[in-house]
């Protein structure tokens, strides 16, 4: 710090034109400054109730619908500075708001309020031979680094359920929505001040200079104690390459959807066409139809021909390839492929044991599901197959927080560590162990 | 690899002798060789019965006992080295076995064969509206490192407990046991074999190499999941510094009493006595004792005579000081230092919240306790304290995963993520979720 701004922090110096102007600044000791107030906001966070967290929500709501129009002209600067940079309209219709948007925003931050409290929860209980009371119970996690591309609505949604689990949020987002997200967050600061929390909770990382990102992987001096990265392949794997502090993350999802033997046609057909096509982008989508070679004379042409006629191309092995004349040859690189598109990977297997060896070695430990009339199949599928999520009989579609009742997920993990699946509120809590004794001592 | 030995893996050809001897041998080849076999091994424990499992832990403990000469001649040859290095006598008492200490170890080995099976159990179900039925069901969490200094028990304590929940083990002994381990571990991979798991699923580190302690903080190239290091602050705090994979652990038990103004004088003397003279080397002892200035007058003399009275030497502030001429002063490095002595650091604080604010600051987020009559106290104290472990009105001595009822602990963490306190099997274990559908997708 240098002494003409003696007394003030780097975090107070910085102001949006300065960061969006990218002029050089001192990132590392701003950064630094951005740590520390984060962890004392997270103390105080940590024994705030549940209707202090709920009211700061409700009042960072109600904060961003006033600013409203102060959030549409910011985002306006973002729109015209991404057209001029030519990105494509795909992407300039995720990066618009307009007051509907905002509003949307605003009511997501409220029904996260309605949450119950994922804090304080008892999770287990033991009374000891010798009288003590032993609680296992829920604690917020600490400080949540979260690193996202440029989604507007990010901001809000993932400051808004770190608070709800009692964490502090560094939010970094990406470039081309910097001055939206800074307009959010400042109404989230201003929610949290009218709660009389600190604003220092939900804190957006006030420059564009990537050197922030590099700082926020150090762990800032054991400031963050966990990052989200919330975007593509390329963004997630830096952060799991780099990153030196845990990371809930899923790489990419490449699902599977087996079709076993004793699968009935008709739900498979069901299961594999809204597993693959009810939105091609998300992570969820199956990229990988296996078909048992037992039931392919029969399934296999039927659910082919399903995929094409719905506008999906298909990559087979030659039992594919032989179904239908319009499936093309698929590689060895088509079965570790996260199409994210409407083209799926179809290939015959010689039944259980090698559909499970398919997955895990192609897989990515994400989603996957048997479609069989088979109980002990299924079973064993769900306990083999090593993934986060295992489904018999419905559609890999389905790996979404708000469809396990989570309310909201920050992400999906396949990492094996806290955090697996949806990672709700309850998943960016950590827990203590309370004792109530009589003055028991140890023999 | 060498063309010479085409055929045999490298840690096929590693021996005792050249281990011991530390001729060079190609390190990262015999550990990648070693983390590929676990992740092997780890996918087969995944699908074991309790009962597999069971059968090989009882095995192990019966061929630890055939192998007791074996066991006992390696170690007569560790403590023979030691000896001739000038090892303390402490040392090589913790290092040398005798028939008793080797059944003790195969009786620990079986013991934990009798515990519940942590993998399998539901941790939570929900029903949707749609139909699916959706459980959060405990998994093994994969291949466990663990790092520990000289003690031979704990290679069998560590594998048999990472193999209970289903995991494999990658094992790495202080130099000083390192004959006393393999002979144990090359008992417990018979173990394995006699039961039909594969003996990769514990394996001993078989060199002395110190590379191979990097190459498992590396993670094996994703072949470890999480490191255990049990032993003394050093040999933590490397590990916490450089493993690229998630760490089980405490740097150190920095563990408080608070005696609140509403103590009862005659429990605070037994708690605080027990917390720090019970035994003074564990993490759980306490090393600070702080004193409600409300009760000092009556309650902090007869305290520091105690602890004086009992062999405890005493660092005091002013106030201490003066209650006894024999408390010599403490200093700021006192409240941060963890004696794992027969010394303690006394201080009288202002009340509840200065009592929490000295241990935010100075302890080490592991036990904490306060003796109060006051519940109101008692509550806010567990809850504003971040310690693993915070007790009302019992001994800190009690943070011991047996004391919990957990069976037996690998050690006891003070990170938030994922395990927190004493990390028993469970702690050892992750999830998934498997949902049970009749065909739904989603809308």
């Amino acid at each position: 710090m240098d002494d003409t701004h003696r007394g003030t922090s780097p975090a107070d110096r910085f102001n949006v034109a300065q960061a969006v102007s990218g002029e050089p600044s001192d990132v590392p000791a701003l950064m630094r400054d951005i740590g520390g107030r984060a962890r004392l906001a997270a103390r105080r966070l940590a024994i705030a109730t549940a209707e202090e967290k709920n009211e700061a929500l409700r009042a960072m709501a109600a904060r961003i619908r006033d600013a409203s129009a102060a959030i549409l002209s910011a985002n306006a600067e973002d729109v015209a500075e991404a057209k001029a940079k030519g990105q494509t309209s795909a992407f300039l219709d995720r990066l618009t708001l307009n007051p509907e948007r905002v509003e949307s925003i605003a009511a997501a931050v409220e029904s996260i309020a309605a949450l119950p409290d994922p804090v304080g929860r008892v999770l287990a209980t033991f009374e000891r031979p010798n009288g003590l009371r032993i609680e296992r119970v829920a604690t917020p996690l600490g400080v949540i680094g979260v690193i996202f591309e440029s989604r507007p609505n990010v901001t809000a949604d993932a400051g808004a359920l770190c608070l709800k689990a009692g964490n502090a949020a560094i939010l970094r987002t990406g470039s081309e929505s910097f001055r939206t997200s800074l307009a959010i967050a400042e109404a989230m600061g201003q929610g949290l001040s009218d709660a009389g929390l600190p604003a220092d909770a939900i804190r957006l990382v006030p420059t564009r200079d990537r050197a922030a990102v590099g700082a926020m992987l150090s762990g800032l001096e054991g400031n963050i104690d966990v990052i989200v990265p919330r975007g593509g392949k390329s963004l997630v794997a830096r952060v799991q390459d780099e990153a030196r502090v845990p990371v809930f993350a899923h790489l990419e999802g490449i699902c599977h959807v087996f079709v076993h033997a004793k699968a009935d046609l008709e739900m498979a057909k069901r299961i594999a066409l809204n597993a693959k096509m009810r939105r091609t982008g998300v992570c969820g989508s199956a990229e990988t139809l296996l078909v048992d070679r037992a039931c392919a004379a029969t399934h296999l042409k039927p659910l082919v021909a399903m995929l094409l006629d719905a506008g999906c191309a298909v990559r087979g092995d030659e039992a594919a390839q032989a179904a239908d004349p319009h499936v093309t040859p698929a590689t060895e690189e088509d079965w570790r492929t996260e199409y994210l598109d409407a083209i799926i990977s179809v290939r015959v297997v010689d039944g259980l044991d090698a559909a499970i060896a398919h997955i895990e070695t192609y897989g990515s430990h994400h989603t996957d599901s048997i479609v069989t009339g088979d109980a002990a199949a299924a079973e064993r599928f769900m306990a083999e197959v090593d993934s986060a999520i295992v489904l018999h009989n419905a559609s890999t579609q389905f790996a979404d927080g708000g469809e396990f009742g989570f309310g909201a997920e920050i992400g999906i993990a396949t990492g094996r560590m806290h955090a697996r699946g949806p990672v709700g509120v309850e998943q960016l809590t950590s827990f203590k162990y309370r004792i109530r004794g009589s003055g028991q001592t140890r023999p």
